[in-house]
């Protein structure tokens, strides 16, 4: 007998089993519950398991930073990092905020990609990926979004959208393969919970397979590949279309919505698809512009239950392409200078894809909210432990 | 031949050798020399040894937040995370900012250690591992100090000081050894580059042994233990003290300074040091408290060449010892119910450490400035790329 612990006190009782809602808010003992310990050991093995295979490959883990100057990317809004006082903070003579006596000397953010950093150690080592923590200030309070989540971004020279996709696919089963061999008592314990969950659903919403069946089913089967203009042709001539179930117009140049997403995915082709060549209105600056003028070399991978996994594309190699671009989008050329030097100094074709860590977590657990996959959830007002 | 390189405008020119200075103001290119090169390959393979070491181990890889509203741990300055304008702050009725209105509902920071979240792992699973980055906006520009750096905090429950000591000392070995399997013709790269650089120094300040002769040594003989009452007395009783070499005082109770930790490992013991038992009022709170009233069961390993390496300790687990040292020094109790509550609910003994990612870093590659071993280091100043 080592720690006494009051039973009446004890805030996780086996009474009234204890919901995920109220677990949440005691997200420091619920590791402590069966389903969090299955949970939590998957999340271990996952991780293991990405080092593993890029270790394997001899890819080189890079350390991106989290502080950052650079807002270019316009992933999303972002949190400022600062040592100034909000009280008083110095001024400019103009009247506005003086961030060269921040810090580190200019206004600073925290992260939302490592990818551009990324690119300049493939064009170093070949293959890099790196994995740490990224963050979005949206104020989404959602089953889906995390203030602060992990990434995994491999970045490859001399490699195409086929390559990459390639990778992405091969990535993607061997961590489930992993995961399958290394915790079998863990997933069948949330499949069992999966599937009592399940029952509480009406039976049209309930999925067709288990947890592991449908994990079995992604290791076996090949993703289905499709273009852009292919998926939006499919749900123009859906059922759903016609019968006019989606809630957001489809047309040709829209960013797909969740609910056409998961109509490729689990309505049509019932298995994970990659989509590839969306139009350059929508994607970043720095995708490669397809010789058709109006797309890029861009491509997503869609999971059933989830959504969106994987994005990535083949970047813009060319210089004179790549700075046209930027100027077209108004991100100034001149703070990227060293992103620019890439392709100035022995430019290569190169690719890469991010893999959003708790969306992969959700993927193999069967658990349905973002914040249960993370031992202390971030997200708007809430920052506990 | 893929991308066109002007050889007149290229950063990078073998004519005149660069120089790590200029080498770190185009961090963006620097991967690409044989000496970054070895570097950043020998990072991957730590960081690879450290996750397989505690995967095989069977730890629990736990990713403790970022982003933190806890500033109790009180381990250095912090970086304010904020979406509110510096402009035009919330305020409350009686002036102050009101953080009610930023993002997370309250005033958080960047975290400066991932330990108290780490205990809380430790409790459920009961050995855990963190590896993530940490940041201090300490003011210092020097080659042993960045913002933002990695560091490794295993905690482990049933665990006294003696098995934690242990556990450190064998890491260390097994991360050394892998290192020299598996990148001996990088090691062998930076040992004659380390060899070059000690002939520009005068005769004494020379190292007695290569870069590969101090990583055997290591990986081969013990560390020496010595309680922090000890390193005292060697001090007061060395030629250095006598001859008044040391610029800081030697006293029991001090918190002791690189010059004296440098005198233990590199002149003394000529190895690794492990001190033990250092005075309570040095410590961190958490820290457990020894029979002798004044001293806690505290460990820092120091090691030739960059001083502190390693700083663990049993923790207090008894709950009224805890309450009081942290009411003595001013930490609010219950701002840290979540913590308390791990000695409340089934208390165990437990103990980890902390080892500093870079610093390790430094040891294994020779390297003598810690902006050389991280990508794209952060300083006062500088966050550049």
């Amino acid at each position: 007998m080592l720690g006494e612990c009051n039973p009446e006190k004890y805030p996780l009782q086996l009474k009234n089993r204890p919901s995920l809602e109220y677990l949440r808010e005691i997200a420091h003992l619920r590791f402590r519950t069966n389903t969090f310990g299955a949970v939590f050991r998957i999340r271990h093995s996952l991780a293991f398991a990405i080092h593993k295979f890029f270790n394997e490959k001899g890819f080189v883990y890079l350390h991106t930073p989290v502080i950052t100057a650079s807002d270019a990317e316009g992933a999303g809004e972002m949190f400022r990092v600062s040592t100034l006082p909000f009280d008083n903070p110095p001024r400019k003579e103009d009247g506005t905020i003086d961030f060269a006596e921040d810090f580190f000397g200019r206004a600073t953010n925290l992260t939302v990609s490592g990818q551009l950093e990324g690119e300049l150690g493939a064009t170093a080592f070949s293959e890099i990926y790196t994995f740490g923590p990224t963050f979005r200030a949206e104020n989404s309070n959602t089953a889906r979004h995390l203030a602060e989540f992990w990434m995994i971004e491999p970045e490859m020279a001399f490699c195409d959208l086929e390559d990459n996709m390639n990778l992405a696919e091969s990535f993607i089963r061997y961590l489930i393969r992993y995961v399958m061999e290394n915790n079998r008592e863990d997933l069948e314990f949330l499949a069992t919970r999966l599937a009592e969950e399940e029952k509480q659903k009406p039976q049209a919403e309930r999925s067709e397979m288990g947890l592991i069946e449908k994990l079995e089913f992604v290791v076996n089967n090949d993703f289905e590949r499709i273009t852009y203009t292919e998926a939006i042709d499919i749900l123009l001539q859906s059922p759903a279309y016609k019968k006019k179930k989606f809630q957001y117009e489809v047309k040709w140049g829209i960013d797909m919505q969740s609910e056409h997403e998961r109509y490729l995915v689990e309505k049509h082709f019932k298995k994970p698809v990659i989509v590839t060549g969306y139009p350059a209105a929508i994607k970043a600056f720095y995708m490669r512009q397809n010789d058709d003028g109006k797309t890029v070399a861009a491509m997503d991978i869609l999971v059933p239950g989830i959504g969106e996994i994987v994005g990535g594309s083949q970047r813009e190699e060319r210089l004179e392409r790549l700075e046209a671009r930027m100027k077209d989008m108004h991100i100034p050329t001149e703070e990227m200078w060293w992103y620019l030097d890439t392709r100035r100094f022995g430019t290569v074709p190169h690719a890469g894809f991010g893999l959003g860590f708790e969306r992969m977590m959700l993927f193999v657990t069967g658990m349905t909210n973002i914040r249960d996959v993370i031992a202390f959830p971030r997200a708007p007002k809430s920052a506990e432990f």
